[in-house]
């Protein structure tokens, strides 16, 4: 795995506002938010993408997205969030560590956009590709 | 909490295209996907959004990410992909029960649309924000 700038802040290499820490996850505020609050939850463990993460770092990172979650909310008084996690610059990751981004949705409108276009589940190609999920799990 | 459809799927009364259960999480297929392979990944336990989750559900919930992400990405070839979260209307929740979306980005262009309009953190508002945060944990 590359280097990224998170490695340099889970080293302590370059500052960060940090809000959160125990022994798998650091949480810090993103440079860039989409809305005032905008958290960024790492693992220490060092993966490129989600898929790649092991079961115990994984773990620990949903653990404390709740609690974090609760304490962005406390703090921001937004009651409204996102919580994404990009994987492949296709996806929109920038940076090849895996994070999960908590996006406060404010009353200005602030947070994140998102785009949706739903197509249907056709049948019976719907369970033949949840079949295929399966076997592979 | 209210009824939603998914507690009806978590009771067994309506059908899905069911690709993993476990104690605490099931996941299927989503009846209206952004892209082949789009799978909902919820929890057992009633929480209307990921703030009220207990850690014990979120953690058993984020164990399950990355085994599905990887069946997923294995089953329909997608290299990348979209992990969203919603909590809230405004933040684009539809069902109130919590629910994470993995969606596959696809070369044909399907998949999560992300609208991104970053601004900046602001010295020393940053330190005094992730000081408010990391008070409230």
């Amino acid at each position: 795995m590359a280097e990224t700038i998170f490695s340099k802040i889970l080293r302590n290499e370059i500052p960060c506002h940090l809000v959160y820490e125990d022994a798998h996850v650091i949480a810090f505020l993103d440079i860039n938010p989409l809305s005032k609050g905008h958290t960024v939850v790492i693992p220490r463990e060092p993966a490129e993408t989600l898929d790649q993460l092991s079961d115990d770092a994984a773990a620990a990172l949903g653990r404390a997205l709740p609690r974090i979650a609760r304490a962005v909310l406390a703090a921001t008084g937004a009651r409204a969030f996102n919580v994404l996690q990009n994987n492949g610059a296709t996806a929109h990751q920038a940076v090849f560590h895996v994070h999960f981004h908590i996006i406060p949705k404010l009353d200005d409108g602030s947070g994140l956009g998102i785009g949706w276009k739903p197509g249907k589940l056709a049948e019976p190609d719907g369970r033949a590709l949840a079949d295929a999920i399966t076997s592979k799990l």
